[in-house]
């Protein structure tokens, strides 16, 4: 037991290559807002390539981890000022852990942990500050992060930039936090933040800024160490994981998810519904009311920044599904199906939303609104059992709206390539353009092994059509359990995925990295080719395999024939080719002087 | 030296849970063309399942494979009817192997090959028989191919199926013999098929087929057994490559793709300005039309069934680059813009292009119109350069044309998603709907070690958009030569890119397997599941990796709360609640004796 109270390893240290910094906007110097630089060679004659950084403390060299300690407190000192009340909380209970023996129990993470509860009448969630016309630190961050810490847009360079097709999104060439509280207000964007995880460097989920990923993770079924489980997090925030969905069953469920917020500078997301169901057993038909309400408490409490709630899943959708090549393929989905086709009865989540609502408020727990009924397979996409679940979500989003609270919503799934733009427009057109968070969608069935690229076919696309947060899919998806290595490669296929849909978009800045690492390959800097690329080690591991190491060198298009011979304009004209002829005998002898090569070192 | 001339080893055997299969359309029992069926479960209650298959005899257990004697002569009697002249051939020449000494040669393949050339006046080229009104047994064995072996399209279930958006391609629900000749004759589709490789099992390139994808190959820098390269080639075919491109430079260049040609069942492309430069010493300065005249034959006669022309780099065009972010990256490109700098002189290509046609027509060596401007970051996408060159590109196709020649179009490179859509309409605009034929192209340049799939993005996109084939990336790109294990990556990974496109664009029976292998999967049908994907082995060896065996079992949908449950559709209306819950409660009875299961086992 002692060992695992412990400082616990995780992985730490600079990402290679890179440091990690910190910027404020300059009207709140007080605010600490991280990024990463990449560091250049000296040849390219180029400050630092400035990141967007989501790995937290774990990548600051100046910073000691310790997970019993937990992560900083970057919201603190704006949460005191907001006066909620400190409330003593819901005292853990036995079926929280899944009744796991002594010897068998995952101790509670050690680090203070102070509840808090919003008050009547008072604004607590991000969409009543916002509603009520009021920037909050949260707003002033995400802002400057968006910005990458320019504090003014370069105006020339991102009209060049921004050429891309928005389909309706107003991207604007600079951030503002007024931008982000209008957005907020507006229902278009959320920032996931319980008041209750002081330790989140907020982040901000809507079509109109970055296109965000999320990483899901899970307890193994025996799990010896809360570090292992605070690992997994770790690993999947420093490859660039926006938010983390912790999707554990099973044993040790309740403490496990307090050492992960405790050390999470990401806002971490759920779904109660499951551990709802540990409670009582497994059996679907035995949930109620009463312990999914008490569940919703337990998290919020902890701090869970995100709840995603199956409300959509009523009971006259489940007939709709009947003809489907693969019926209902969500977990959660098919846990309410069960319920409701036991009970015969509507959804206990759709009859006691405005409960929820109110739990979540109070907390400022944002909704992710389940999609119970994705479809399963290419055959199942767009079809009535989806688009019925997604107008009773466009329902609830506006009774959540009405109750103050932020919401978002889940898209599928599998879809091929042509359905995703309508799936897209439906979502946005019914749900009052909540933010839309997809899982891929897959785009073909029949490569299974490689599903983290049929989805970021479908994740791209939709992520340039508008989804605001891409929820990643590992190449275990359909056959197992991912590992390390499949988190990895899952991240990393769908940070590239968020960035060619913020290139397409026409994000000012998306572009600049592209152009970045081009001008370091065109010049054969190596290094900064890896280090500017989402995977360094691989890179360069890929590499060192069989291409020789080769000096830095600088190398640019020949400026003899360059610029100067395009105004040429060489005609077709055979009449002329005599006399043009002449000129060009003395371009070729200077060019063969010059060593013949089409690309020279500049001097 | 006797070693090599063995029998050598590659990868030979079924793949698992397949067999190869052969049928032949009812009017032509002699043309037997090959097909791949997944025997599925006996619980599935379904007939095997029909794949395209481009394997080739290395997956058909009855047959005995020999190097040194080549593949099997599929087009023998079809050749031998058209009544070609045999001709001695031009002599090898110690600079074809790169003057490689007596030890290192590579011996040539000792398998038969009988030189044919084409007669003036009477019809070579698949083109110039589609132009005169004339099938082909090529075009009859690429539309029984196409169809799977389909006799009749069965008409209600691609009506069903076929709900894509084809972007003006015109996809038939049955492809005839004469649709495939009037496409061809339209230069809308090519068979790209030298008359000197019998070997060959003919296949189709056009935008209203299933789209096709190329792996490239080429030798390491000192080979040492001819088996190795051929393998690569088998390798490749084995996962699903339907053409392949030998990239070799060197030595040996010439015995080796002796050996390729000889055992290939897939048309080879090359780069014929790769092996012209070779012999000039590596000094791009130093081609002529000369040598390169000479590499053309060479290689018509070996049996190269297309060819890669870097015509459209003109002197004029190469100052279009200097202001871009990565110049040339083509190295074809680069090749031919060297020389011209280096001459200051229009290409020797571009001047000399109807004499290639007339070389190429005489074997029906398909052009390939390389993009030698194509380009190599997003900054540099449909930029002046590209666009210029593809205009060349559009007049050197009509000029092909008119000699008789069958052609397609090579393009880009690195294209946000974005600016994919105007690529692919600029090209059927300008180059009169030849097939187009594209690297990627990658949407992001950010992700060294994963261009594969940044690439595949943009590859499912453009091929939904209208491109017939797609040239495989694999995740070595910009980093170094593909490995065994980057190879099959990158073909697994255009496979399910191009099967992406195929679904988007409506191909009537393209979402037949995407619902085998849903249905396999709903039904818990695991060996079924692994056996319809791309890559059974990788998928059955992540789900053994985590999942426990589970022994099959079919379930379907609740079939008693399916559909009649469905049309009670249940109101909202409150005043009926009592009377409605009193049919609820039967239902609930009766769903719960029946063990409470949304998904039950059929009889």
């Amino acid at each position: 037991m002692t060992a695992q109270t412990e400082p616990a390893k995780v992985t730490t240290g600079p990402i290679p290559g890179s440091r990690r910094v910190y910027a404020a906007p300059p009207e709140r110097p007080d605010i600490a807002v991280p990024f990463r630089e990449v560091l250049l060679h000296p040849s390219a004659n180029e400050p630092p390539f400035r990141l967007y950084d989501t790995s937290g403390p774990y990548t600051d060299p100046a910073l000691r981890i310790d997970l019993n300690e937990g992560a900083p407190w970057t919201r603190a000192a704006w949460l005191v000022r907001r006066g909620f009340a400190s409330v003593p909380g819901r005292a853990v209970r036995p079926e929280d852990n899944g009744f796991a023996s002594a010897e068998m129990l995952v101790p509670p993470c050690p680090a203070p942990h102070d509840v808090q509860m919003g008050r009547e009448g008072a604004p607590v969630t991000q969409y009543e500050f916002a509603r009520a016309g009021i920037v909050t630190e949260e707003m002033i961050y995400v802002a400057h992060r968006e910005n990458l810490g320019r504090v003014q847009a370069a105006e020339g360079a991102s009209e060049r930039l921004a050429d891309g097709e928005s389909f309706g999104a107003s991207i604007p060439s600079f951030v503002t936090p007024e931008f982000v509280r209008a957005e907020i207000a507006a229902g278009c964007a959320i920032i996931p933040a319980n008041i209750n995880h002081p330790e989140l460097e907020p982040m901000i989920i809507g079509r109109n800024f970055l296109v965000k990923i999320n990483a899901n993770i899970g307890n193994s079924a025996v799990t010896s160490s809360a570090a292992e489980e605070v690992e997994k997090l770790v690993w999947a925030i420093r490859w660039g994981a926006d938010t983390v969905m912790d999707l554990s069953t099973g044993r040790n469920i309740h403490n496990i998810r307090d050492w992960i917020l405790r050390n999470s500078p990401v806002p971490i997301g759920t779904v109660p519904l499951y551990q709802a169901l540990e409670k009582v057993g497994g059996d679907a038909s035995k949930l109620d009311w009463e312990v999914f309400r008490d569940t919703l408490i337990e998290q919020a409490e902890q701090g869970v920044d995100y709840f995603t709630i199956h409300a959509g899943v009523r009971l006259a959708h489940i007939p709709l599904t009947a003809d489907r090549v693969t019926g209902i393929v969500s977990r959660g989905g098919s846990i309410m199906a069960q319920w409701c086709l036991a009970h015969h009865r509507e959804s206990f989540l759709y009859e006691h939303f405005s409960e929820i609502c109110d739990i979540m408020r109070k907390y400022d727990v944002s909704f992710s609104l389940g999609d119970g009924l994705r479809p399963g397979s290419n055959a199942d996409a767009n079809d009535a059992a989806q688009f019925a679940e997604l107008e009773t979500l466009g329902e609830l989003t506006r009774l959540a709206w009405d109750k103050g609270c932020q919401v978002m919503i889940e898209g599928p799934g599998h879809v091929p390539m042509h359905k995703i733009k309508a799936n897209m427009d439906k979502q946005l057109a019914t749900c009052g353009e909540a933010p839309f968070y997809t899982l891929g969608p897959l785009t073909t069935d029949i490569a299974p092994g490689y599903d983290h690229i049929t989805s970021a076919i479908g994740a791209a696309m939709i992520g340039w059509f508008g989804t605001a947060m891409l929820c990643y899919v590992t190449p275990k998806e359909h056959l197992g359990l991912p590992n390390r290595e499949d988190v990895k490669t899952g991240v990393i296929t769908y940070k590239l995925a968020a960035h060619a849909a913020d290139l397409a978009k026409g994000h000012p800045a998306a572009r600049l990295r592209d152009d970045a690492i081009s001008r370091a390959r065109f010049e054969f800097r190596w290094e900064d080719q890896f280090n500017l690329g989402l995977d360094a080690d691989t890179a360069r591991d890929f590499h060192d395999q069989t291409l020789p190491k080769e000096a830095h060198k600088t190398a640019h298009f020949c400026s003899m024939c360059g610029p100067k011979f395009c105004s040429m304009k060489i005609s077709q004209d055979i009449r002329e080719k005599v006399r043009r002829e002449e000129g060009m005998c003395e371009m070729s002898a200077a060019f063969n002087e010059g060593g013949g090569k089409i690309y020279v070192a500049t001097p």
